[in-house]
């Protein structure tokens, strides 16, 4: 079983980066785990396939109140639900962590390409990414509630 | 807004061909339409993104009746509800429909990657295809209930 811990680093980097700069929002990140079984839960989240030399799969998972606090601050205006403009950030933030992780890895001689991303919704549904890889998990910690990246990535 | 339609029937061929081989089941597809608001809804879904020439994501969602019913055909044994076994049966319907049709198209000229799917399970829940590409949805008849593909692929 490869895990190629660059690649978990670039994701930590960016989600923390993205979050800070595009949602004036501070994430700590917790202890990186490998997912043995169970799967990522939330009330929405953004998924991304990525594909090129290292292939797998990336998502976000976040309760209706983390994003929710997130998207507020993002736009400076309240948001209580998830309706159409917070999944909309949701595709953008995920698009935006992802890309931002690839830039970084390219630097050091890792070409992956990112694809369009897909925002789940749905009280408490379930990801399974469908791959021979590990699949790491990241716990995010913010003020206003925590969120779950999930990364499955070739070595 | 640009539809490539040789991509529409690339992906309703490879469905109808891939749930006959694999599945043994007869799938029947409807017109395919442009959405315009709403967004797929189901059981268990399969999403696929896709790099290279054309960009974009593919998602294949089902009712909990349906999905039970096509997996029970492939394997020869009952299913009742949406197991490991399930899932991981959605995963790779999604990822050789995908791959069938990638094939086709790309003997046609047409070069495009598929990334690794993911499945999701919650009950009635929705996916949003993040692109500024039109989202196509195809629906699907069976025997034993329908399902919808959405596509989005850059033309």
């Amino acid at each position: 079983m490869n895990i190629n811990v660059e690649f978990i680093n670039s994701f930590v980097r960016s989600t923390v980066h993205v979050l800070k700069t595009m949602a004036f929002t501070e994430a700590r990140a917790g202890k990186p785990y490998i997912k043995t079984n169970g799967e990522a839960s939330g009330d929405v989240s953004g998924i991304i396939g990525m594909t090129g030399e290292h292939e797998g799969s990336m998502s976000l998972s976040f309760t209706a109140a983390c994003i929710c606090a997130i998207v507020s601050s993002m736009f400076g205006e309240p948001f209580e639900n998830i309706n159409d403009d917070v999944k909309d950030a949701v595709g953008e933030l995920t698009n935006m962590i992802c890309g931002d992780a690839r830039r970084e890895l390219e630097e050091k001689g890792y070409l992956i390409k990112g694809a369009i991303p897909s925002v789940v919704t749905g009280n408490n549904h379930h990801i399974k990414h469908v791959s021979n890889d590990p699949v790491i998990a990241i716990p995010f910690a913010t003020g206003t509630g925590s969120f779950v990246l999930e990364l499955s990535l070739s070595a």
